[in-house]
């Protein structure tokens, strides 16, 4: 559907960000580097995921490559304190009680990088899980190993399934690619 | 997680509804029967969704099976209109082209079958398209065809990425089964 004048080249390993634009019939290749992901104080939650996510396309912006260059970052803000990726199990198990029972905002900001010009958008969904109890939350650390997910859960998997009670907002921000803004900002191109 | 007493029988043919259950940890077999889904007129669109649940939970009650029976339907209602499973490109066509620049609501009736017991309950969600071009419903509807499914849509492919701004409520319950609330309905048993 969309005629593009240049290739796609994702900055992402997640899975899920590949899976999503790949559900956008969109063909890519993915390119990593290592980029620092330390953000300055006083920024709110969605300027961090727009500040992360700028901060990984302006690694690229060097290599004057033929290509449009999309990166992505996903944090979780509960009442403006920012969870990111667990550390180890203590700390996701610290994270899973604190989201227990309670609403909390998912931040992903998308960066398009081509040749020297950057744009950058955020999209922000609320989540609202029920109860969580001890044994389900050791359950899903133990099966599904949530180290790599900002928050420490994903909500396409099994405590997404059976703990999610309300999103408001877009799913597939929350998976780490909010697809319909990212799709009107690739056809304005 | 869950001690179920008897083994789980889905009665649906929908590919989304098995990856579901699976994703919530369940095992079970997939056990068909074919029911009429008409309603009586005069039922609210909530009603009808648990209406024909429950009519093909009903349909394994003389079995006798030693299982625990999950039937689901799921249909869309626009401003009151009930909008089902397309009758071809056409249908398809026209549906789409109502639920663009809008919002609706999708409903899904879920009923537990066990010997002589049914009980049912159902979920709501409000989804929001953007506007939709004719281009890009001629292209889904070519590509995607979503001949199988209520409003001519599914909620986790091409259309559901490019073209859902919001979401309120359950994502698999758009899906067509909603998780968290068949989780808890399971562990209440």
């Amino acid at each position: 559907m969309l005629n593009l004048k240049f290739p796609i080249l994702l900055a992402s390993k997640s899975p899920r960000r590949q899976e999503l634009l790949t559900l956008m019939d969109l063909e890519f290749e993915v390119m990593l580097k290592d980029v620092d992901e330390s953000y300055p104080d006083g920024l709110a939650p969605h300027e961090i995921a727009s500040y992360i996510s700028e901060k990984k396309a302006r690694a690229f912006m060097d290599d004057k490559l033929e290509a449009l260059v999309i990166t992505a970052d996903t944090i979780v803000a509960l009442n403006g304190e920012i969870l990111g990726k667990p550390r180890d199990a203590e700390h996701a198990k610290e994270m899973l009680m604190k989201l227990s029972n309670t609403t909390h905002k998912v931040y992903t900001g998308v960066s398009l990088a081509m040749q020297d010009q950057v744009s950058t958008f955020y999209d922000c969904t609320s989540v609202s899980f029920k109860p969580l109890s001890a044994e389900q939350i050791d359950y899903y650390i133990l099966h599904y190993k949530p180290f790599d997910k900002a928050g420490s859960y994903g909500i396409q998997d099994w405590l997404g399934m059976v703990a999610i009670s309300k999103i408001e907002g877009s799913y597939t921000n929350v998976m780490g690619l909010p697809t319909e803004k990212l799709y009107s900002a690739l056809a304005a191109l």
